[in-house]
């Protein structure tokens, strides 16, 4: 199931390895304003609508003490994307370049990271600025936001 | 295949769900000096030692540009984790609290990132410094880093 069939001038898609060699659990999922993906915005901004990450009540208990953090890497499954493609051509640039050389929701396995601002937490929701996933997308992480040390 | 299937004192397991939902190609192989997870430093660290990321064939093309980015964002599988605990008692704190609020390899899906230093790139090999995982773990994802706008 993908948004955007199509290859674009310049797109490159190889042929996707016959099995998977691990499985990922969807933890919860991501309630946003956004129901397509053209709405959605490039970037998530902590200026931006607050929206909500429902945790699988198997998995409750381990949220005990992430309101001690302000900031949250969340991690998610991009559901809707395509796989298969090692180069790619963004409509905003025209520029055809690699699938690691990009953050696009399309690469090999569709894992998307954000770090946001967590705004609350109750009864196992939790209420974070930030995000700029489809309403309905997979939860898979939840992590205190390590600020990197890199220069 | 665990380093540690101990439950430590305060630490919760939950039955994991039946299956999976969604699943992950390893595609690539990470070397680093540690053989064991005793040895891995706590934290990566620009200054730690050279490590390689040899991604497959397969997926060469999509590293194309990659070299543009002086820094880049690394997702790898903890495949010696243990994915079933909710209260965890890390020995270094000896206070237990919940894996969502931990960085700790033990989660739902044990998903690492990591930001590094890429030193070069040749025949589809990584040269990278801040790593800080077992020699042997398997890749699942390569990203330009987006420095967080956060403040």
């Amino acid at each position: 199931m993908t948004d955007d069939n199509e290859l674009r001038s310049g797109e490159v898609a190889v042929p996707l390895p016959s099995a998977t060699d691990a499985g990922v659990y969807f933890i919860g999922i991501i309630h946003t304003p956004w129901k397509v993906r053209g709405d959605c915005p490039k970037r998530g901004s902590l200026d931006g609508p607050v929206c909500s990450i429902v945790v699988d009540k198997r998995w409750h208990q381990a949220l005990t003490d992430i309101a001690d953090h302000p900031r949250i890497q969340v991690l998610y499954w991009m559901h809707r994307s395509r796989r298969d493609l090692v180069l790619q051509t963004p409509i905003r640039t025209g520029q055809t370049t690699g699938s690691f050389a990009l953050r696009s929701p399309v690469r090999p396995n569709p894992i998307a990271s954000s770090v946001v601002a967590l705004v609350g937490v109750q009864d196992g929701t939790l209420l974070v600025r930030g995000l700029d996933c489809l309403d309905g997308t997979p939860l898979i992480d939840l992590k205190p936001d390590r600020k990197s040390s890199l220069p």
